[in-house]
């Protein structure tokens, strides 16, 4: 009878591995599908997600793609690291039903020209830094979205406009599968799990953790002064970010943002949730990281960020 | 029981018109949809399209609306001809089980910002006279085509380099439905039919006419050129709708081109179909019109358009 389980996903088993987009359509064994889209290299932040979808769906699938259209010309297509035996144990270990591993000439044939574009929302923060990179992402999504059919798509929250682009993009074109976020994963230290940490020598390794201790110390300035004044100024956070890692000499600080959590909007006197986030090259390294730190009493004072 | 017929498609009877996105994603009757996407102000162009998607579906959705995003800001759609009511009649003579007639606020809700582009494509020929047209077409489609779920859509081969687009799109980005394109429906002295034909006055409508007498002498003349001697050439066609229209007054040619009729690319030694397409103004209407010549030996003697 063990010949049955390889067959059949919902009875448990290695998961199916499909390399081309005819067999990753057919597989349709019934019941909700939770869908977790990967680069690869997978660490405990994606486990995360399949982990979730397992709780909440019938089936997952697990796409594994590095997606060459959402690398600039200048960045780190070839260096990304990559393991796909390690992969596939992890899939297994995760209850994974099917891992869809296409290569870049079914994802991209001949003459493939369309191009998802989610204007205002690709232009900020990180869209500033890597241009394209947005487009890619969204192109791709489209269309592993329209080749898995899912009922549910897992990312994380570390890739936070990644998160909101992506609900817009699905919103706008009407994409019926529902978004599910999962918080950022981290290290004992800290520091938010990423594919590229293994880039990072022992010393550059040691120097990242100061990114989310001072992403952590912004939000806990936000809850004291919350307690103290009733409110907080984004802008003073955005300032202790950029002061805590100005003091780390291997951290080269890109950008740190206070926004608007749902939209990347500005922050205003009704903002609940503030999304404050920050790109910094830990020697050649470049990482990413965010919080979300909430309001309590959105309307109320100590936001005077455009005031006297 | 005949209170039952409104319900239930496949029993005839009113089409269910449909304002809202969660009605349409709703009505799912079960079997395989037919869809066709209009602008609405139905002529025996989309009539064929229904009939086709009658024959062929379970279920035909017809869509009516007016995409803002197809028009630039010099264009006629304040001016588009409209007459609702006219459309629903034809709709339930045509047998359509449902028509999808959203409004702008339901189609493109606050904070709306995806664009679907088709780099490439999107600019030759129409694009080039109309910048944004085939992305805001792209953009409708891909969401229409998400919020009805169709297993075939249905357009005309009228608006040629559309339907190119939109199966580069629908490939490009997975869309499992399969597009049909329906031969273009002409007036008795030729003129394809269009929404815009309503526009011309009686001395403009018989100078209309030209167009398609311009492009049926190209094919003849393609035709006559294989017979003998042994191919033609795609210039000469092109060469030859110019001059035919550059006879008649009232006609304003604003580009006649002669493409590979699959790839809209150049025409080569080993293209089999070319389409020989055109954009004029009559009066204030601009119309376009395209045929298709066949090539019946590809490879063969008479292309001769980069030599001497």
């Amino acid at each position: 009878m063990s010949g049955v389980t390889g067959d059949n996903p919902l009875m448990g088993g290695e998961p199916r591995v499909l390399y081309d987009i005819g067999q990753m359509r057919g597989f349709r064994p019934g019941g909700p599908v939770g869908f977790v889209p990967t680069l690869g290299y997978l660490h405990e932040g994606h486990l995360s997600l399949l982990r979730r979808a397992r709780e909440e769906c019938r089936v997952v699938v697990l796409s594994i793609f590095l997606n060459p259209l959402q690398f600039g010309p200048e960045e780190d297509l070839d260096l990304y690291p990559r393991d796909p035996e390690r992969d596939l144990r992890l899939a297994r270990e995760a209850g994974v039903d099917a891992v869809f591993v296409p290569d870049a000439s079914e994802m991209y044939p001949e003459g493939f020209s369309t191009e998802v574009r989610v204007r205002g929302l690709e232009d900020l923060l990180e869209g500033r830094s890597r241009p394209g990179h947005f487009a890619g992402v969204a192109t791709v999504l489209a269309r592993l979205l329209n080749i898995v059919g899912p009922d549910r798509m897992y990312m994380g929250q570390k890739d936070a406009q990644q998160a909101v682009l992506v609900r817009r993009m699905m919103a706008d074109l009407g994409f019926p599968a529902r978004l599910v976020i999962c918080p950022t994963v981290r290290e004992e230290d800290g520091l938010a799990m990423s594919s590229r940490n293994a880039y990072l020598d022992e010393e550059e390794r040691a120097a990242a953790a100061a990114i989310p201790r001072a992403l952590f110390a912004a939000r806990d300035a936000a809850r004291r002064a919350e307690r103290e004044t009733g409110g907080f100024d984004a802008g003073a956070l955005r300032a202790l970010v950029e002061r805590e890692l100005r003091g780390e000499p291997l951290v080269e600080l890109e950008y740190v943002s206070a926004d608007e959590a749902g939209s990347l909007g500005p922050v205003g006197p009704e903002t609940r949730e503030v999304l404050l986030s920050c790109a910094a090259r830990v020697g050649k390294t470049r990482l990413i990281d965010n919080v979300v730190v909430e309001r309590l009493r959105p309307g109320a004072g100590g936001e005077r960020k455009d005031g006297p």
